[in-house]
């Protein structure tokens, strides 16, 4: 034993003795950190109100929660469903699994109630977005079509060819081109009518009318529902859809004419086979179109409808549901953020003492509160609006279409909807893209981990700001509903409830706080009422004084964009607003006390963001938006302790939280570890290691030439 | 030949003939969409200013721009550097490409002067941004902390050892752990001084001291400087440095007591092989702690340095170059944006016509023309930050520190400079990481797709907003400056130009705009002062009203937290304007008119976003707001018709954008269309259809069993 040798055992053993006698400098540290799970067990403990009568509350009642509760189970039970390595999936193992899944989904959706399916679905797309995508191509654009535009003999057909059960038949739906997305109606694909043989002939006339985005085109479906313009005669008739045979459903092989490639990688939902379609002179039987509304019989005889507008039902169900998503997926992101706020431990102003827990400060109430408070916010608003859809899509059904009077009154009824959802979708599917980012950031570093779920979740949310509408788009065109409303307004008319303030504008005009508590129903909903009658009420201006300078209605309305945008967007905000106050009003009284909470913090850190457009309407004045600050930071402190029992309301198990340290036992560090360890086990060496990084790391110098020896002698 | 057959034939000679009559249908098609070449020359034939003087304005000079330009053609030739599949590799892929790009890239950082290195690396950021921090973990923070930390003699040591050109020995930096990372004070591993051998025990007491995050820890670096805690003697000196070796350089088999695993999958940044580790008992020679501060001799005695505060310089390099980072990862965004909205067309008023480029619409403007005019803001603020800072790092290098009132005053400098840069990296790295979005957005559906770049560039670069200081946490200290600077202020002291308008609080309290023109230097440079005078003097009052209630400072200052984070954005805001218009005083006279058009409209949109703040401070009149929107949009306007030679300013080449819409040409759909079929070539089937796709497809029904045959016979 060298000298080196004996002075390390000796040292080793005064070490392990040091051990014991460093216990001091160890403890201090571990109570540092405290104890996760017994701080996340006393967070639970400070709960004011009843945490599972707010559950049944949000899900609309006992029964509801118990539908909701035995469908999570079927799920998390279902090997099918493990989602444990969904962070770590290829593209190629997600489009496979999401396959895999719509084999196994299939059997309840053919099985069970509609109500039942779409609860289903809705949690489906909470832990795998393209799962619902893909399910959504097939049952809601591709049958859905069949359902909405097919005649009832087309429809019975395709049924019996296994539309309804994804057999022998699997659905997708060539709606946008490369060079057309929003603009529908400039689709260039033709479907040309060939009297001789009474069959159309799809084509994509040039590149740019590519189909494109078009979600299970790559590889799974057989059958499409095609948009392309009708031309009979020479005539163009406009955009109407055909189903078109795309592969062989025995072989897969393509049918003549058709060309599909797949688009590849995504920023997200990269489990959906998205590709493109080219048609090159397909032939299809007439009777391929869809002639529910237009029609073209042997002869080439198009008949079209007379009220096209109805059509735009099933666009606006699309929208409410997208609103409904923002707010389920802002639950899944808010809990995330704030479980693990409420252990995660970082600085004390006291050395030695167990340091504080993040959510105890107060930028970090500030960052996650109003995002928790907007969650309810978007939940209230989204289920009033689907409830009134709903109620309307059966109106629609029920009313004889040759009654022109009832249907006037469905359509106005139709247009409200359609922009109160234009506005709805635009606003909450940007809130939740907001909300998993920032609660992501109030993670830090480890909202940057795959496996906490946020950067997955992200990019597969994020498409829902550009599609079904461009929220910009969207918004423009809730806006323009908004300027109409006003000209009606000033024309003496009466516009229904969701633009009632425009119906009060000379009260709201004038109104002001005063010296009343700010925190009130009475006094925020007023506030939002005035701001919202303020900026409507500007833009309907704008646009009459730029009409009275000659400009058209469409100019005008060009010209009033940003306007427009603005008053939309807090249309938008008033009216989520409202909802929130009027569906507290049907809460128990024992929730009653902390929703009402939460929607004040959200009405007035709304305030708080737009502050300029109040005090521009002279509802606040400048001390009271320092006041209405300040408030915001109370309702913050008063919330904070409820903030845990409240995301527990949002009933969410793990396995559909599905992050590290979001999970509910608060044992963040351990679950995070562990996860990290499984999916990556030890491997000995990079898989690199032989090829890259050895030759470099022992790379010899470069080989300096002395070039000055090919010099010649000039001595 | 059947009769349908024969019907066919028929039909297709009619079809065929008709390809020709229906011309009109056709033609009608492609001249809706125009020709995106033609278009984007239109553009650049629009320009109103010399774009190649822009171009050297914004580089630093003609010199620079040439440097530029070479190293660009320096990677885009190398086929080590090809990017055309960045989009499609694989974690594993990623990691691999990495360290084959460092063994070329280290050819030129060992041969080439620092500042040449720098430009080098800022490109290949913009190009793999996971390339230039594992890069920048060798680099900048291994090598870094040896230049900064070690004395002189082990500086050489290491150098010696390979460490300035990466031969036989890789580095990285074990700082943060699973449970700190903000907060480095802490830590708490320990580096336990054992004078028996003269060695240091490294070792990890627990699992939450595991080091995690630690880019390159997981498989390819050799030794790491570690942060750890310094205990001699029993006693805890808190956090230094020292140096342990990792793994075995020849074989990489990790070396006893050091246990490693990879951290997998992260939102973005793949390429970096992060990964956690733990010392169980780590022996290093005593000689590896880094002394150039803090010192440990043969028999335990430790000394540590007066002037602590002196390392902050290298914290703030750090941030500097993040605002860089910022401003040009934004050009690349907002290029391709503009770019596409300039071909882009979408919609048209009148049947038949030509339809409307989306950079026609106001709201497009709207969306796009701020963030490119907040991009030159970025620039030009972290221009002057970087050579404030560069200066200070003379200074500092150069004054004694033993004269302790020149010591004093670099401090001074030091502070404010660390201010000013904490809240500049906090909102330019938010900033662009909104640019990247709310470009993506503005490319509607094709935003989405991997190969125009917006995902992963999204992904890779919003980890700059939590390390490194996480913004709100930098923001918080930004803001906690600048209460100081104004109790300084109300003790009568003066503080430096950064905060300048602290010294004239009581002149920028009346001040208005009144009846000036708002749309010039004056009036907006007083505004903005006006307005930061306004926030930082509410924040500082707050904090003094809170201590004369009796409150510690720390409490003052956490009571005060949402004023604090205001105050900093705000001040940043006001800062990057009074830069943006400094710079351009020094501008041609040729590109002096474009920029201002860019100044104002970045000042003025920033003022409608912090609207209220302005009417708080009664510097404009409600009227003034108004006025204020309308001229966004008039400047809107007015610049749209550069935006194409704008981002031609920036100068960089289709390589580094990497974008299939936003190439210079202007050629989207093809260049977009052979991107898609090139990174994913036809198969004739699903990888996943035998396995998955047929069985489901091709099911039988369910067996139906009647189980009524099992009744027992009640008849």
């Amino acid at each position: 034993m060298g000298e080196k040798a004996s002075q390390r055992a000796a040292a080793f053993a005064a070490h392990v003795s040091m051990r014991n006698s460093s216990t001091e400098v160890k403890d201090t540290s571990v109570l540092g950190q405290g104890n996760p799970m017994a701080d996340m067990a006393a967070e639970r403990s400070k709960a004011s109100f009843p945490v599972r009568e707010l559950t049944y509350f949000l899900d609309g009642g006992k029964d509801m929660t118990a539908l909701k509760e035995r469908i999570m189970t079927e799920l998390e039970r279902d090997p099918v469903f493990e989602n444990i390595d969904f962070y770590d999936l290829t593209k190629e193992q997600l489009r496979e699994r999401t396959m895999s899944r719509i084999a196994r989904l299939i059997h309840y959706i053919t099985s069970e109630r509609e109500e039942v399916s779409h609860l289903r679905l809705s949690l489906v797309g909470l832990m795998d977005m393209g799962l619902l995508t893909r399910t959504g191509v097939h049952y809601g654009l591709f049958f859905g079509s069949l359902r909405g535009s097919a005649s009832p003999k087309q429809f019975q057909y395709w049924v019996a060819q296994g539309a309804a059960e994804m057999k022998g038949m699997v659905g997708c739906f060539c709606m946008t081109e490369l060079a057309h997305g929003s603009n529908v109606a400039g689709l260039e694909t033709t479907a040309t009518f060939d009297e001789r043989t009474d069959e159309f002939i799809v084509h994509t006339p040039h590149i740019r009318a590519t189909k494109w985005w078009i979600g299970g085109a790559a590889h799974t479906a057989t059958h499409t529902v095609c948009f392309a313009r009708l031309i009979v005669k020479g005539k163009d008739y406009g955009v109407k859809s055909f189903v078109v045979p795309l592969r062989d459903p025995k072989t897969y092989d393509l049918k003549p004419g058709v060309s599909i490639g797949d688009l590849g990688k995504k920023m997200g939902r990269d489990g959906i086979d998205n590709g493109w379609v080219q048609f090159s002179y397909v032939r299809i039987p007439r009777q391929f179109m869809l002639m529910k509304h237009s029609k073209v019989d042997r002869h080439g005889n198009v008949t079209q409808p007379p009220l096209e507008q109805l059509t735009y039902g099933a666009l606006i169900g699309g929208r409410v549901s997208m609103a409904a998503d923002s707010a389920q997926m802002s639950k899944r992101f808010v809990t995330i953020a704030l479980r693990y706020a409420a252990v995660r431990r970082q600085f004390t102003s006291k050395k030695g003492e167990v340091e504080t827990k993040i959510l105890d400060y107060a930028l970090h109430q500030r960052r996650l509160l109003p995002l928790l408070a907007q969650t309810f916010a978007m939940q209230f608003s989204s289920d009033e609006t689907s409830a009134r859809h709903r109620a309307l899509m059966r109106k629609i059904d029920s009313t004889d279409p040759s009654d022109l009077k009832a249907m006037a009154i469905v359509i106005d009824e139709l247009k409200e909807v359609f922009t109160t959802s234009a506005g709805l979708k635009a606003f909450t599917t940007w809130a939740c893209a907001e909300t998993i980012d920032q609660a992501r950031q109030a993670c830090g570093g480890h909202g940057y981990s795959a496996y906490n779920g946020f950067g997955q979740a992200y990019n597969d949310w994020v498409v829902q700001c550009t599609w079904e509408g461009d929220n910009s788009i969207l918004a423009l065109s809730a806006g323009r509903g908004l300027i109409q409303r006003y000209l009606e307004v000033q024309k003496g008319g009466k516009v229904p409830a969701q633009t009632a303030y425009l119906n009060k504008l000379s009260v709201l005009k004038c109104a002001k706080a005063g010296s009343r508590k700010i925190d009130s129903v009475a006094v925020l909903s007023e506030a939002w009422e005035a701001v919202a009658a303020a900026v409507v009420s500007k833009a309907g201006e704008s646009f009459v004084a730029l009409t009275k300078q000659g400009l058209s209605a469409d100019e005008a309305f060009e010209e009033t964009s940003q306007q427009r945008f603005l008053a939309a967007r807090i249309h938008t905000r008033c009216f989520m607003v409202l909802k929130f106050f009027d569906r507290i009003s049907s809460a128990r009284a024992d929730i009653k006390s902390i929703l009402t909470d939460l929607a004040f913090l959200y009405a007035l850190w709304s305030i708080e963001n737009d502050a300029g457009l109040f005090l521009q309407a002279e509802f606040f004045t400048s001390k009271q938006i320092d006041q209405i600050r300040e408030l915001c930071n109370s309702y913050c402190r008063k919330i904070r302790d409820q903030a845990v029992p409240l995301t527990d309301s949002f009933n969410l198990s793990d396995f559909f939280i599905n992050s590290a340290i979001g999970r509910y036992d608060g044992n963040v560090y351990e679950n995070y570890f562990v996860q990290v360890k499984r999916q990556n086990p030890s491997k000995p060496q990079a898989p690199y290691f032989e090829n890259v990084i050895k030759p470099f790391v022992h790379r010899d110098g470069e080989v300096e030439l002395d070039a000055e020896e090919l010099d010649e002698d000039e001595a």
